[in-house]
């Protein structure tokens, strides 16, 4: 047979990942694909770069619309990333010119992946994103293949690495976020500029595509309201750990009925469970179908080996001809759901205030919270010798309603100084 | 386009989930395979039992043979079970027929899965065993797919639930092995003849066929000799517990170079590491690839939903024209390798050991260890009131070669009763 042809756009760690791997592994790679996989050309920003990697057998490319017109390739390999301009143009017309387009862009993709999808469906290509959630965790392809035929329910995960670590870190040395960050970002773990990872953008990104994929509907990333992990406290991750729980920023993507939910913020989760053992730069995302139940996968959610892994796992799919809807179903089959702006189900949810010191502060709290019929299972106080004191609670389960009110009442009352915080509890 | 037309051969648990699966979730699998997905006739043992779910509208056949050769079927699915006889004669015959064969049958693969990739490559058609390895988890499609670009280095899984949930109830009740087994029993855990199970047979199975995917070469029962959880003693879980260990049965199929090793044993795993937590009926399997380093599944191994979800995600893959080599590779590229007999690398062991009560014993142990260049991390005695002693001993480093001199030579010890326990670290 042939050999697939390949352009690479992007020699970043990504793109030069995927050229090593298929350097390095060329023979089984053709055994597997049952052809020999060829990269033509490849293109960048800057040519004369050392990027560790022999290049000289390709074709150089000026253009992103040379190589999207090239009419040698099979597909194109996009991971430069970002959702508008010249990107979003290479790959409609890679997908215009009948070309495969492997990407890693979550953002492209979250942003505007119907439209794409049915770019790619009336040219009769398909749109391969491995890469774009979970790094080397073959994610997509267990929810649009392995759990085909479950009615998906629920899709869980934690979809970030630089913020499980802060997360991780903070917990582990006791220190506070903006000096666990900085920390980071010496050590390239975190981006000089932050705002996409700590701010929950990235892993909205993703999880909007998780649950395209679970419940076959439009990808829409405009209605969901990310929370990052900025505002999470050393406190608070010292009163989950007393809880017996971690804080996690968790994507969540829920079907019930016709209601339909996502959301990405920290959640508490149990310290023992599948997500709360998650630590680190590690990524893992929990399914819940109606057959299978859960299924839980972890890996290493970026960096160079892992991404080049799933980017090579669709050019493999793509070479033997397993071309799939993008989102599992055929466009004209997605549904156009509304997805709620709160969860409808109930939900424990920890509460943290800083209040006055003095006497009848907690009298007035758990006065507020059973006037809104939300009962207490655990709380904490601290701070005995501070002018202002702490108080940790968890709730029972109550409804995502109830909660607001709660907030919105404990806020206002005389002893409660600043706005209060609230997670829920997740504990799948 | 046409429906993909299914005969289902077996209606014990799995094939009833197929049959209700499909009934069930029939509108969403028809759209994401592309087309309707149609059971057009059934086979079991006993037609007139109540199964629980409406037959009436397939054809009742009497004979597989009437199944393998029925010219309107584009697939078999086999849930009878059993690696001999009638099962193999129907599947090679279905196979001959040009029809895709989907499976539970870890043993029929495991005996004869080489000559029946041989017969579907020559027909044109699939063999897929979704089900046959870590029930709803979808780790066959992983490995062949989702890791297609990598060398993988080593597959670790815990595959047998029964035997899991064994080792679990031990530890957390302090109950022996023949308790917790009969208890298993009565609880319909575990079947009545338990070997299979307890015995790692079954395990065995599946580590086979994991091996043969991850490493490109063709499976081989024979050269495995699994060692299953009948002597797990209470107090071998006691003494992993003191140490920060659990006890699991670990199937590992490792590559080093040209050197192959598999196994299929008890091992003590870290306590907080990811195979450490899997706990009761739950499976799973980790692989270490060159690129996208470790990945780990999670998830239900058996029962009839997660078994059938296996089944239908193949099903799925095959009405879509995803037809895969059955090990990866094609069955003249996979490589006829020699498992070796023990581990070329070096690892660290438990040793148990049952020892008279005098004076100089511990010495006697520590010299002949000593004498093997076999240093000690850790060691535990017990029973000060007995006439026999417990010692438990945690070695650093050392080769399968040197430990199995070191339980020979322990075991002509005077002051050693019976022959010593021995189980590998598990560090991954």
């Amino acid at each position: 047979m042939n050999s697939f042809k390949l352009g690479i756009a992007g020699l970043g760690t990504v793109g030069v990942g995927v050229v090593k791997m298929l350097q390095q592994n060329a023979e089984l790679i053709s055994v597997r694909a049952g052809r020999d996989i060829e990269i033509i050309s490849v293109t960048a920003g800057s040519r004369n770069k050392d990027r560790g990697v022999d290049l000289s057998s390709y074709d150089w490319v000026e253009s992103l619309s040379d190589m999207a017109k090239d009419e040698r390739l099979d597909a194109v390999v996009e991971v430069i990333g970002g959702s508008e301009g010249v990107v979003k143009e290479f790959v409609e017309e890679a997908l215009q010119n009948g070309k495969h387009v492997i990407t890693a862009n979550k953002a492209l993709l979250a942003h505007h992946g119907f439209a794409l999808a049915e770019k790619a469906e009336k040219n009769n290509v398909g749109i391969a994103y491995e890469a774009a959630v979970a790094g080397g965790i073959p994610v997509i392809k267990s929810l649009r293949e392995g759990l085909s035929g479950n009615r998906v329910t629920a899709v869980y995960g934690i979809l970030n690495g630089t913020c499980n670590y802060i997360l991780t870190e903070m917990r582990e040395t006791g220190r506070d976020f903006a000096d666990v960050l900085s920390e980071a970002q010496e050590k390239g773990y975190a981006e000089a500029d932050p705002t996409f990872d700590v701010d929950g953008i990235d892993a909205a990104h993703k999880l909007v595509l998780l649950g395209a994929l679970a419940f076959g509907v439009k990808p829409d990333f405009a209605a969901l309201k990310p929370v990052g992990v900025r505002d999470v406290t050393s406190e608070d991750i010292q009163f989950a750990e007393e809880f017996g729980y971690r804080i996690k920023l968790i994507g969540m993507a829920k079907q019930d009925g016709d209601d339909y939910f996502q959301s990405l913020e920290p959640c508490f989760v149990p310290k023992g469970s599948a997500l709360g053992s998650v630590e680190g730069v590690f990524n893992a995302v929990l399914t819940q179908g109606d057959f299978v139940d859960q299924t839980m996968m972890e890996g290493r959610g970026a960096g160079e080996g892992p991404t080049a892994s799933a980017v090579l796992s669709d050019i493999v799919d793509l070479a033997r001809g397993n071309v799939l809807p993008t989102f599992g179903a055929p466009v004209a089959q997605l549904k156009p759901v509304v997805w709620g702006s709160r969860d409808t189900g109930e939900s424990e949810y920890y509460l943290r205030l800083v209040v006055e010191d003095h006497s009848g502060v907690l009298a007035d709290l758990t006065a507020c919270l059973k006037e809104l019929d939300i009962s207490i299972d655990q709380a904490i106080q601290r701070g005995d010798d501070a002018e202002e004191r702490m108080v940790a609670i968890l709730t029972h389960e109550c409804s995502a309603v109830q909660i607001e009110k709660a907030l919105n009442a404990l806020g206002s009352l005389p002893c409660v100084v600043g706005k209060p915080t609230c997670m829920r509890l997740e504990k799948i």
